[in-house]
């Protein structure tokens, strides 16, 4: 199958809307609200945070999912995550959805929402308020509308998060497109992963729920900055049909191409949120071969990734490989040490350290060339069956300290 | 029961040698040798990494301690892991127990080992025959000899930890010792821990062995300087019967004595630990009371203590409170969010944060001073049953990520 990359965001397939604009909640006047319509009532998917503290957004989206309903618009807001804020951030919430709802005039039940920032500040609705009524005059299909929204969700972020593909089914043009915020810390309080992804594939809700929680193992939970999970980690798909292929139902050749182009957007945004990590000077990447089983191998993958000694040891270009051995070790999967291999790749080049459980002669030199480079992967052989997982993370740097103690003084 | 601190390490207990020395495995020419003996042969309990890859030292001594024979000396090294190193590396292993048993004229499978320092290395025997040679003459029992043996455990460690207590038993003293070094990462590769308590308590094997996999859980599995488990990690418990008391074979109160006594030896140097982790500026102790049991609230207590966020917070002084409600949102216990308070305490006082799931607006000045202090007790209250546990870690500083990122440079 061929997966076409485009230049565009969550506007690319048609029928969506997005905007962006600053609402005053960010001190620094930037974005710091996004908006997503549908032109048609979508069918939605969504994965929500395992945390048993969840934000007031979370939990209205989780019983919204649960009825069954359609989704027509989502609002997110960054600058406060309205969390731990009892019943009175869950009246905000719903006033919030409600706002939008009445301006778009559609169901509240069909508008959804989401929120990144500080925990346990009271939510600003009066400005949420006004910023919606002040962004839906703005909403447009346009490439520019989608980066607007895409900057409205970030908070420490680098850089906005978007992607956009199509490929063909059934002769229509099938086009995904998404963004996504960071994985790294929010000024000041919480690590939340916001992802909004919008299709124009027609597909069942059943289908599409299934198409991403499966994808969602292989993607986004494998990703780590710091391995903290926020309160408001929100993934939301949504689906208008309005390719015009015939509706996805069931499984077979047209779920799978979908699965496939579905994972594409999800790895980009994922790998994405890795390599902004906080503070972070080099996306890591954990490749892991013949584990005893697909789950073992994840296990591996992560617990690399998460290791804080591995990551300072790139921060400090240190060919440590002793540290992602250790990593395995406890990572809860069995293996026998004395089969492993691992070698490290970069742009600058490759290197065995271990093989076949013994330590290699390296050279240091060449090592420092590979380990200086802002793209490592970890490459490592198990040699125990067939499980392959890969994982994204970031090394651990002066800056994570900086932005994550030092942000009042 | 009344317990009485001493000053004094491993020696204190009757009956007990030690001695350290320099054979030249750190270039810093400090100790790196530490050697521990008992005039007659001792009952031993061990704990050892749960790690899938295990350090030469550490298969030997486990595969002993199945084999049930008594222990009589203990040699340790720092600066060299014996991890990774193969075939050679157990033969090394081997070598080092045999040659102070050759001297000692004891039997060699009477003669227990420990590593720690560099992964993957070769293990430079020469140097450990030779530092043991050198070594033994001075076996002694004095407190001095206790301390000599505690520095040449060290490694990133910057004070050595000792602790001494003593309490009766049948009109007897009975006298418990310990050293520890630490959790921190060591230069260059690893996170070790390694603990040796010996006491002159009378008592079986199974029941030293009993209340040593108890105490465990409750002391050196709640500290967590990074969440790195070593390849290394090891505790020994010596018991030589030489205080005289009535051998303990069964649970009952002498039983329980000795357990609160080995409890305080254990929480000390556990502590300790914690407040010389990596680039630490000060302990943070996390107590949970009333989870629905204790195992949740281990889970909790020990989540909270691990979050890179809670630590980066810590060391910034900032009263985050959001950081360890997310923490303990996703440690793996259930409870309501709802219904928790949390409160900072320190030597300069004591802060409500969050009260019956509620913020408060509390006085930032007063947050900070309490923060500024070098022991923070962070204090959660769950009102979900009857579970308590304690958590040690520290903060998270720009030295923890100097000393694991830039050794090299």
């Amino acid at each position: 199958m061929t997966l076409t990359v485009l230049d565009g965001g969550v506007t690319a397939p048609k029928g969506y809307l997005a905007t962006g604009c600053a609402a005053g909640l960010k001190k620094t006047g930037k974005n710091d609200m996004a908006i997503l319509m549908s032109q048609v009532p979508a069918t939605v998917a969504a994965c929500f945070t395992s945390s048993v503290v969840k934000a007031a957004p979370v939990l209205r989206d989780k019983a919204l999912l649960a009825a069954g309903d359609f989704v027509t618009a989502v609002v997110a807001n960054s600058g406060n995550a309205n969390a731990c804020t009892g019943e009175a951030g869950k009246q905000s919430n719903q006033e919030m959805a409600q706002t939008l709802a009445d301006l778009l005039e559609v169901p509240v039940g069909q508008v959804w929402t989401a929120s990144t920032g500080v925990i346990g500040a009271p939510f600003p609705i009066e400005k949420v308020k006004a910023g919606i009524a002040k962004a839906v005059p703005t909403l447009s299909d346009s490439r520019e509308a989608a980066n607007e929204a895409a900057k409205g969700i970030m908070t420490t972020d680098t850089y906005s998060k978007e992607i956009a593909i199509s490929f063909e089914l059934d002769g229509k043009t099938v086009t995904i497109g998404g963004m996504a915020k960071g994985s790294g810390m929010i000024c000041p309080d919480l690590a939340t992963m916001l992802a909004f992804v919008t299709t124009d594939c027609a597909i069942s809700q059943e289908m599409l729920q299934k198409a991403l929680s499966a994808d969602v193992k292989d993607t986004y939970n494998m990703v780590s900055v710091d391995g903290d999970e926020s309160t408001n980690d929100t993934l939301i798909v949504l689906a208008n049909g309005r390719a015009g292929n015939e509706a996805i139902t069931t499984e077979g050749p047209a779920f799978d191409a979908f699965c496939e182009a579905l994972n594409l957007v999800n790895t980009t945004l994922a790998q994405h949120l890795a390599r902004d990590g906080e503070g972070a000077t080099k996306l890591v990447i954990a490749k892991v071969t013949g584990a005893k089983t697909e789950e073992d191998a994840r296990k591996l993958a992560k617990s690399v990734i998460q290791s804080s000694l591995v990551k300072a040891a790139m921060f400090g270009q240190d060919a440590n490989w002793g540290r992602i051995l250790a990593a395995m070790g406890y990572a809860g999967a069995k293996f026998n040490p004395d089969h492993v291999d691992i070698s490290y790749l970069s742009p600058a080049g490759n290197i065995d350290l271990f093989v076949a459980g013994t330590p290699i002669d390296f050279d240091e030199d060449k090592a420092l060339k590979i380990l200086k480079e802002n793209e490592i992967t970890v490459d490592i052989q198990v040699h125990e069956g067939w499980g392959n997982a890969t994982a994204w993370g970031c090394d651990l740097s002066y800056d994570y300290v900086k932005i994550n103690g030092d942000y009042r003084t």
